[in-house]
């Protein structure tokens, strides 16, 4: 069985060599019909201690990537190509570009020069669709003589008829948001500092977002911290509230957190996606407290799947709605998807838990309905537990699930094997959310869905609007290979369960 | 030896029998000299499932307590006296008190009453000093006909000459301040909403500290929140600001955490404390993810150790002080502390741990301070492990430490036992901090304080600026008995190094 040959994620982009950590630039090529995504990036270790560049991979449906190598490399050792964006300039108001260029692919990276006294915003242009970028002869484009100043994120603003970049104060918690009309001359309009501080800011972003269900949008602030998380180390919180062109007004003093497990970081839209109804983003599914000592091996790091953003207000207690981010992956359509259970309005029993074993890739795709009966129990705990293939004899095992006393679901990676007792490799993580559907005798309906991809647990909770992405990692040559349902007492959920398993067409 | 007969903290508050939650309404009886403790308490049950009351405890030194059982007791079934403050009405304004009752034991208690339908604010006064209550006949003073709006703590704010009170609107997200001059009678000013909102705000509170090192003095907003932190469960945040007696201005949107560990809720300032530098505040050792299931028989639940607060503006990165919380641990005089073991600038081999073994109690006051080289090495793990007395042949451990590579501090509470496999108790927690100091060679020191009571893991970074409070349990039989700090590496960390057994005087 193939589960063991291949320990490198199957939908999820990870470089063939090397590390990587934040993804940058991401963006869609309308002529070519083709995603682009760049991120940080070293070629020749694992460790991301060396210079960093930008790496690029290219992917027709956001699920298999092809990975093209380096796109942007620093001049100098010691100097880093940093953090940083790719829009479409259109109207080429760089100047970058002739009628030679088709206007859907004139494409401008705005990234960090980091080096040993400072960080510089640079810009390069690529003439051939991405793949190759002439640097800025003017460059830098914005030197404010600061050593922490970084991670540039631009987009068009219709409205005020000019580019906007978001970037980091860092050490100062401030994003601050700049203008401009040639993506040359840059000019300060605003500051913006909330949430938790930490450490210091990074990797902000800045996009519009309709709200299900009602004819309005509104605008959302990410930013990035690290460290300095309650979880601990990096994550990345979100503020909600209204866009100018010139200034970020939040609605209110909320700190809200864009995903509640460990391995979310660095999060980035993409530029020129052809979008209805939401925005599409990646981050990077690891964390600065033990990314340097994840155990893979050709390569370290790899993106979170790529999801579709929207707003929703989502019912925070009885007495509260609150505007919330709404996640839901994108799985593209050269993943092939191959059902191994499916149940309908089943009750479960504590004696019969539901299984699915794995065929070829052990990736799968498990969604799972339930209704937690109002009824009292000592103890009202549903648990999926995700099986390694016999590793020495004994399973290897993640679980998360739904403790009803508790009211709340959990994740726990703890496997007892010699990487996990890394003390950062946080093994329990848990969150809250409240039913998406209480009913006239209290009982209360949830949902989930997850994606497991080799060494990737990512659950998106009622319809998206809370997640959880976690890293796991099984001893060498485990892997998961079945998903098993199960309950901790009879007739306390009807679900409805399914568990795909997803391999690609080629 | 004595150290597995008894698995009650020491120098923390339980109550003798039964369910302690949240501290409520702490004050000092000036006359007497002696600081009480309230509680939320259920006599009969060690779940906190039946009808809560305030219990009482009383101590001359705020480190041992004297156990009176309950001092206020629903009338109905189904009813609960919820948490709440207690003040002294020096001059009477609240008409409770004749002048037979000494000004400094006119003890006014304010609490929510929790019944089916609303939650009310209702008065109690004692003429016996703490011990026993009178409810006020014309109860409740603030019903706002809502379920939701609980946990009064009240002070005389002398500017504006009259009382404050500061109490959530639960579910709403609101701390709403209300004024007024004989405790009876209460008028809304403003209402305040910042931070993480998680499912319901809870336990308010607000006072005036000092900053160190300045002449000024800032506003403290403190607010808890349940479920919904991102460690998982119950945690208190806080704010800083202004306040002019009627409405709180933060200096920013920064949202503060209180504790970075897992068992610190519900804080609770003193009331009527001779303070002459900062705010004694005691908060429940728990988290609502675990606390009913926690391994302990005749009671559950304990206190957090007392602390004095104060503020600091500390370094949060090379470019940037932030004013913060400053913890510091109270040890009275009832509390004997015996040296086991002294280091001063020690270089730490990694062949060479130092250890301290208890000859008493097993409870430990541990001091550390130490200075990492700037040089670069393999791995610079500072590892400080506390171990069981033998349980069945296996010796049990928790660890903390600093981990200069991540830069951060670790605690791991993980023990393979039987209730260290709930989902919820978090094994793995950490805390960043700057250096207290770095030297012109890069070399950086931090110091730490952990007290160890049995069950109990207080961890006091850089002279208090950071906390991390977290319960522990080891098996039936086996207690913390031996202290063991280690390094990793050769010459990475010079140390000085104390542990304290510390028992009671009597």
């Amino acid at each position: 069985m193939a589960l063991t040959e291949d320990p490198r994620p199957l939908i999820h982009f990870t470089p063939q060599n090397g590390w990587m950590n934040d993804p940058n630039g991401p963006w869609f090529d309308e002529k070519e019909q083709l995603w682009h995504l760049y991120f940080q990036y070293t070629p020749n270790d694992t460790t991301g201690s060396s210079d960093l560049h930008w790496g690029h991979a290219t992917s027709t449906d956001l699920s298999t990537w092809v990975d093209h190598g380096v796109a942007i490399a620093p001049e100098e050792k010691g100097q880093g190509i940093f953090s940083g964006s790719v829009v479409v300039d259109h109207n080429n108001t760089s100047g970058f570009f002739d009628d030679d260029i088709d206007p859907r692919q004139r494409v401008v990276a705005l990234y960090t020069l980091n080096s040993k006294d400072a960080q510089t915003q640079e810009v390069a242009y690529s003439i051939d669709g991405g793949y190759s970028f002439t640097k800025y002869e003017a460059n830098p484009v914005l030197d404010v003589n600061s050593k922490q100043f970084r991670d540039p994120k631009v987009f068009w603003h219709e409205p005020s008829n000019h580019w906007v970049m978001v970037l980091a104060k860092s050490q100062e918690y401030k994003i601050q948001i700049f203008g401009s009309t040639d993506l040359k001359n840059w000019v300060l309009h605003s500051n913006f500092s909330a949430g938790l501080y930490g450490f210091q800011y990074e990797c902000p972003g800045l996009f519009e977002l309709p709200i299900e269900g009602e004819d309005k949008k509104k605008w959302v602030m990410l930013l990035a911290i690290n460290p300095g998380m309650p979880l601990g180390g990096s994550a990345n919180q979100y503020f909600i509230g209204d866009f100018d062109g010139y200034r970020f007004i939040p609605d209110d003093s909320q700190t809200r957190i864009h995903d509640h497990g460990k391995d979310f970081y660095a999060f980035q839209s993409f530029s020129d996606a052809p979008l209805e109804d939401g925005v599409l983003g990646v981050a990077w599914a690891s964390n600065w407290q033990y990314a340097k000592h994840v155990p893979t091996k050709e390569w370290r790091g790899s993106t979170g799947i790529v999801r579709n953003h929207t707003l929703a207000r989502m019912p925070a207690n009885p007495e509260s709605d609150l505007l919330t981010l709404v996640q839901k992956p994108v799985i593209g359509s050269s993943v092939k998807a191959e059902r191994l259970v499916e149940e309908k309005n089943l009750t479960l029993s504590s004696s019969d838990p539901i299984s699915a074993k794995a065929n070829k890739t052990g990736v799968f795709d498990i969604e799972l309905t339930f209704t937690v009966s109002a009824e009292k129990k000592v103890s009202k705990v549903i648990n999926i537990s995700i099986l390694s293939n016999s590793h020495n004899g004994t399973k290897e095992e993640i679980t998360l699930g739904y403790d009803a006393n508790v009211e709340a679901f959990y994740v726990d990676r703890g496997i007892d094997n010699k990487f996990n007792k890394n003390p950062f490799f946080t093994d329990k993580i848990s969150a809250f959310v409240e039913p998406l559907k209480t009913d006239k005798d209290s009982n209360k309906t949830f949902n989930l869905r997850a994606i497991v991809d080799k060494n990737l647990l990512e659950v998106f909770l009622n319809d998206g609007s809370s997640t959880i992405t976690n890293t796991f990692f099984m001893s060498e040559g485990s892997l998961p290979e079945s998903v098993v349902l199960s309950a901790s007492t009879d007739d306390t959920y009807v679900v409805d369960f399914a568990v795909d398993e997803l391999s690609l067409r080629h």
